[in-house]
Formats: C-alpha cells, structure tokens, sequence
C-alpha cells in the first residue's frame, strides 16, 4: 500500500476542514460567544498543526494509487475528519463528553442528523451553524469537494478511486467521463440547488441563520434541527418548500448534470427515477389516506397531505426533519415508513438508505435467478436504462445486501446488551435510523426522543453504523480487515 | 410443461394423505370422539375420491420432467395437501373457520407450530395425533415420502428435480447418488431417530399419547402442544431429552448417513456442523449468564442451563415448543433469540430459516467480495468442506436472501394493516416466526400467545410465508410468475 501518498490526502483534508472552521469562528465572535470562538480557534490551530505535520511527513510521495488506496483514504479521511469535528463541541463545553460530541458530529457528516441533545438552542449560533454545515460538506462527500478545488498533478486513477469509493449506489455506468471536472460540476450543481432552497425559504420569512442551516441540513438530507421546537415551528409553506427539496436532493445529481446539457431523454427514461417517483408518490396516497382524523393534526385533508408528503420526504430520503410524531401513527403508516428507510433515496445523490438502484437491482436479479432455477440452460442478461448490467455490479449489489443484514444484525446484539434494556422496537430501528443516516426511529428513539440515554459502546457502535452507511460499508470494512495491511 | 404428470402425482399424494389418515381415525374411534370420527371419515373419503378422479383423467401422462416441473409440482402438492389436511379440524366444528383450521394445518406441515389456539385439549385425541403428525410428515417432505415407498419406473430426472425442489439447504454438494435410494435411507434414519426419542420419552414416564405426539413435533422440529399447559408441565428429564434430539433433528441427515457406513472424518470435518454446534454452545452459555437470577425459574444455575439449553434448542431448530415465556427476558437474550430464529439450523436438515450452510456461503462470498473490491484483477473461488463451490450456488444464496428479505417485508406491510394495530414488534416477529417456521415470537405472538387474533387476510398471508419458509421461497414464487404458465 502507498502509505505516503495517504498521509497527504490526509493533511489536505485537514487543512480544508480547518479552513472551513472560519467561518462558525466569525459566526461565534459576532454573537460573543466566547467559550465557542475559544474552542473554534484551538481546534482550527490544532487542526493546521497536524496538517503541517503530515504534510512534512508525506513530502515526495508517489502517485501510485489503486482501488485498495482509495477505500482506506476514504475510511480514514472521514474518521479523522470526524474526529477533529468532534473538538469544538468538546472543548467548548457544551458537550461535555467526547463521544458524545464524535457521535453527534459523525451524525452530521454522514447526514444522518440523530441527535444525543434534548435541546439544541443553548449550543449557541456558532456551533448550530458549524453542526448544520457538517451535514453540507458530507451530503456530497468531502473528498469529492477536495478533488473539486484541488489541483491535483492529473492521475486518472487517483480521483477515480476516491470519487467511486466516496459517492453512493452500485456504479451501473459512468456518466461522467473526466473525474476532475465530475467533481467541480457536481459541487456546482449542489451549490446551485442549496442557494435555490436557501431563496424560497427566505421567501417564506423565515430567519437568514435559520434559512441558511436548514438548507444545509436539507441539501444534505442531514435533518439536525435549529429550534428546539423542531420543525413544526415553521410555516407550511417552508415546511412544503423543504418537502420538494428535500426530494430533489434525493435524485441523482448526474441528472441534473443531463438537463444542464439539454439532455432531457435519458432523464425521463431512467428507470431508477421513475421508481422513485412512483414509491414517494404512491407512499404519500397511502399514508394519507391511513392518517386521516387519526390525530389531532390530521382532522383536515391539506394538513394531512402536507404531513405526509414531509414526512414521506423526510425519510425516503433520510433527512430526518419531522413536522409531527410518526411514531404515533398507525401501524399500517409506519411499517411504510420503515421500509422506506431502509430503501432510501437514489445512487449518487445525498441520500443515504440502499439506494433505490440497488433495491432495482435486487428484483431483477432475483427475477433472474428464479427463471434460472426453473430453465437452467438458458442465459439472460440484467439490464438497467436498456444498458447491460455487468455481473460484477450484480455480485457487489447482493455482498452489500449481505454485509448491510449481517452488520445490522451485530449492532442490533450490541445494543440489546445496552444496561438501559430498551425495547426491542427501540434498539431495532436505532440501528435501522443511523446504519441508513435517517435520524429519529421509533419507541424511545422516536421523533420526540434523542439517542441520548445510550451508554457509551452503544453511541460508538451507531457512530460506526451511521458511517458504515454513509459510505457504503466497505471503505470503513476494509480498514478492519487484517489482510488490508498485508505486504 | 407437462400438466399430465403432475395431475398424477397429485393424485398420488391425495391417496398417501388419505390413507395416512386411517390412523387418527381409529384413535378417534377408540376414544369415541364422534365429531371426529365423522370428520376423519368423511374426509378420507372426499381424498380417495379425488385421487381417483385425477388418477383416471392423468392416465397415459408421459414422464418429461423438468426443473420447472419439480418446483411447481412440490408447490401444488403442499397447498393441495394443506387445503384437504384442515378439512378435519373444519368439519368436526373444533375449529368453525376454514381459514384458521388451514392457517393451523399450514403450520402442521411447514412444522411451524403456530397455532390460533389458546386452548387445544379440547379437540380430543384423534385431531390432536394428526395435527403432530403433519409436522413428522412435513418434517422430511411428503415428496420424499412418496419417492421412498412408491415404484416410479426409474426415471432420475423425476426424483432428483423433486428432491431437490423440497429438501432444503443450498445444494452444496450431493452427498448420496441415487434419488430413490436416498429417499428411502432418509427416511429409515428419521424413522430411527423418532424411535429413539419416543422411547427416552416413554422412560422419563411421559405418557404414550403426549410422548408420541411430542416425539413427531420433535423429528419435524414443528412445536405443536399437546396440553394446554405446555412443555413447562413435562419433566426436567423430558426437557432435556427433548433438548438433545431437536439438536439432532437440527443435524443435516447426509451426516448420520456418513456415520451408518462408518465415514467419520468427513462429519468431523464438516463446515456447517462445526459452525451449528459453535453457534448453540456460546448462544447457552451467553443466555445463562445475561438471564441468570433475572426471573423466579432462573434463581438456581441448574435450572438456567436447563431453560437457556432448551430455548436455543427449540429457536435455532425452530421447533418452537417453550419451557418458560423467554419474551420476559433481558434484551440480550431476546436479541439472541431473534438471530438464532433467523439463520435457523442445518441444510438438510427438518429445521426451517435461512440455514447455516447458506449463513456461511454468505459470509464467504462477502469476505471474497470485499478481497475483490480492493484487489480488482485476483480471482478467487469460494470453498466449502474443502471443495469448491459453484458460482450458480453462490448466485443463488445470494438471491435467496434477496428474495427472503422481500417477501417478508411485504409480509410485514400486510400484517401491519390488520385493523388490531398491533405493535411493530409482534407484526414483525410474526413474520419472522411464521417465515422461518419456529412458532412464538415475541409481544402479542410470544410462546404464551397465540395467532388467533390476526385478521383472515393476515392469516393468509401467513399461511403463504410459512410454505415459502419450509420450501424455500422457489416452489412458491415459481407458482405466481406469469412466465411459469406461458408456451
């Protein structure tokens, strides 16, 4: 393995998330936030410190770079990252424990915006912002935006392996031909969108610091809330405005990326979207028609749809932003829910879930399978947009329905073994709601409760699920497989 | 496809099933149970008539058969055999609903056990004889059966096709050549094994009535009571027998065919014994330990082995029986219990879910599939008990968890619309419980409840997972796709 040429991506990133700590260091001097702007500067020397170092270190490193290089600089980057995040939540002593503080900063990198915080007003406009901003940068991955404004000496390879390790869904095809300009569009697109959001929302009156981090938190499908009242504070018309972004950023950016060239075909015909379109559609219908003059909030049709169009929103695309308690829902409306969780939103958007490609995926190779079984001589292939599925993808899509099971399993024992003996409901859909980045779950995890009353192996155990999720399992896999460090 | 040769073998099914049903008759006679007499008889005859009927418009069937052939045919064969099966409970009025006296002769047969019943003393011997004997016969497959005991002009196609559609497990191998040979040794050696166990029954004292029924529940790892006490009322001995022999029932029969002709080593060696036993040993003792002192029957270490030794025994080879209510335990336990349901006991086995041999296979077509994302250009084969192991085998392990993880969460979604708004946990359990053919499960459907509260459609849609479970999804599904009936 290349060792040197890992301990440099290493120090740039750190120096990126240094440099991105000025702004919440501004945010917290102008509101005299002392204990933050403190901690904000002795995180950001820290953080420069160490960059410099590993920089030093790395001097001379070669370029050679393979698909095992790009998996464990992603799996580490991102624990390093999170690590180093962790420190002004910490330092400034608003949360006092430092797992505390790495879980709820992993929460937002990996946009999964579960929450170990009651209340959040007290954190203070700094850091809310700082943690608002988290769900941002990894809704479309830090090293992509590294790769999007670094000049890296052009090795094809390199940000290939990076760019494929960090962003999500089963590569069916390359859409975009050169990985570094893949890189600045899709950052440019994203921009794009969350400025577009940030507008509508200023529209609907609400605050500028408020607008500016929900935005975040939605463009990221993150969903840390910025009021402790939560959502339902704001109006229905920010609450709508949400509901259709927080759907747009569940679609694959490479589509936007076709309408920017005119290319409207392709993105009609995408299999991939019009499932998703039908499964957020008829999911709405449904849950309406469950939930109406069920519970005080839903004695009128418009407040019914408008709940359950956000909250369909809210967690196919696992934001986790919630206008009422879901968990107080029929029965027939949460087992939807559920399964939209664990589905998810599209390949190569912010969501987080399976991915709604592997979910295709998945059906037609098990359609496959039981033609196969019953005319065992006949071969087919499995095709996706009328382009042929290789059989590679086809095996990586079904080992990553067995490694999701299996770790979602394992974190489900460890939970169980949790002092607090939570419910069974409870410890299930915490590994469900942080293993997929969603957020709240249901029982003692619900819309209305925090991961909070978790002992310490329990928080660090969700920490690892929701990265586990974030990036698709194997770049933090491979970092606890021994034969990673052979040779 | 051959429509003709499958009418016949219906035909010789329903005269098996008719005449297996002489025995409880005469019981019924013999205890003068009037209402059963009458059901017995009246059913027998409906059978033979049917037989009939089918025997004579099958006459002349030609005996092309193909894998497709098999699979629909073991699918017809289970849901006819099933649908004549509850005829008796029905027309006696023990059960006055046909749904539910089909809902608890599914349950017979898949050896699930779950019953609709809070009480079951009352159907009187007769019914009750029969309903443990649909678990002995469902246990190795009535297929089996007929292949063992009838003459088929020797066609190798025909058995194996079958075979292979109702034994259960991934066909890693085949360990014994001849089909119809096979059959007959299956059945010798479970013949045995019941023996066996009924007869340590008989010296613990157990009365002959409840140690016969319980040594057929056993065999089939079905789980049917036969008071309305349960399994707490019998001896600590007979605990412990019925310990031991569900473990053995859990074994893959190959295995005892292997020691007969005096073959060691290859049992010694074999992957899927070791991991089955490792499995159930470290599962007891971790359940002693977290349970221990917990409730009133766990006070004395003797009697925590004792519970903590049946529970894994009875979950693991879902069989189902319950010597205490485990859904009072710690989370822990309950954790356990859930996985152990999940992955079930051995292929080749009577025991349902997903079977150890395919746990494994999972975990090594993971382990290579994460070796290849690192390494791109190696290639690796998967091995099992030192041979290697065919890539359709690995696709088709993969697709059955696919397949496993879909069906039940359609299931899931359909139970949770039962107007009783049950919690998430009973809905969800029900499904694992009903699809892996174990019996409880846990809140609503725990070991000291029943299913009787579920609604007709949710009970249909349970009928149909257990079926799916005991026969492995294919035979099943291969039923509802258009394409099985076109050309």
């Amino acid at each position: 393995m290349n060792y040197k040429i890992m301990v440099k991506i290493q120090s740039w990133i750190l120096f990126i998330e240094a440099a991105l700590m000025a702004p919440p260091l501004f945010i917290a001097m102008y509101q005299k936030e002392a204990q933050s702007v403190f901690a904000f500067a002795v995180t950001i020397l820290i953080t420069f410190i160490l960059s410099g170092f590993l920089g030093l270190i790395s001097k001379g490193a070669k370029n050679k770079f393979y698909a095992k290089e790009g998996l464990v600089c992603v799996g580490i980057a991102w624990i390093v990252m999170c690590l180093m995040g962790a420190l002004p939540f910490f330092i400034s002593g608003k949360i006092p424990n430092y797992v505390d503080a790495f879980f709820e900063t992993v929460s937002g990198f990996t946009t999964t915006g579960a929450s170990i915080l009651s209340k959040v007003e007290y954190l203070g406009k700094g850091l809310l912002w700082w943690r608002s901003f988290t769900h941002w940068l990894g809704g479309m991955g830090v090293l992509v935006f590294f790769l999007a404004i670094i000049p890296v000496s052009g090795s094809g390879g390199f940000s290939l392996h990076i760019l494929r390790a960090e962003s999500t869904g089963p590569s069916v095809n390359k859409t975009l031909p050169k990985m570094r300009e893949s890189a600045a569009v899709l950052y440019i697109l994203y921009i794009g969108l969350t400025v577009l959001d940030f507008i509508f929302l200023l529209i609907g009156k609400m605050k500028v610091f408020d607008a500016c981090c929900i935005a975040f938190g939605t463009a990221g499908t993150g969903g840390f809330a910025v009021l402790d009242t939560g959502f339902a504070t704001y109006s229905h018309f920010a609450q709508n405005v949400t509901t259709v972004f927080m759907l747009l950023f569940g679609v694959n950016f490479s589509l936007y990326f076709f309408i920017v060239l005119k290319k409207i075909k392709p993105v009609l015909k995408n299999e991939e979207l019009r499932v998703y379109l039908l499964v957020v559609l008829s999911s709405i219908i449904l849950i309406a028609f469950n939930i109406y003059g069920k519970t005080a909030d839903t004695m009128r049709v418009s407040d019914t749809i408008r709940h359950s169009a956000f909250q369909v929103a809210t967690v196919i695309t696992t934001t986790g932003y919630s206008t009422t308690d879901f968990a107080q829902w029929p029965s027939f409306s949460q087992a939807i829910m559920l399964v939209l969780m664990l589905m998810g939103a599209s390949a190569g958007s912010t969501g987080g879930g399976m991915k709604v490609a592997r979910v295709i995926l998945l059906f037609k190779s098990l359609k496959r399978n039981a033609h196969k079984l019953m005319h065992p001589n006949e071969v087919r292939v499995i095709k996706m947009n009328n382009q042929k599925v290789g059989e590679q993808t086809v095996a990586n899509v079904n080992a990553y329905l067995a490694a999701y099971v299996i770790l979602m399993i394992l974190s489900f024992i460890v939970l169980s073994l949790d002092g607090k003996n939570f419910s069974m409901t409870t410890n299930f859909t915490a590994v469900v709601a942080t293993f997929n980045n969603i957020g709240p779950g249901f029982d003692q995890v619900g819309p209305t409760c925090n991961y909070g009353a978790y002992n310490m192996i329990s928080k660090l155990v969700m920490s690892f699920d929701m990265l586990f999720g974030r990036l698709e399992i194997f770049p933090i896999l491979a970092l606890l497989i021994p034969s990673t460090y052979k040779k």
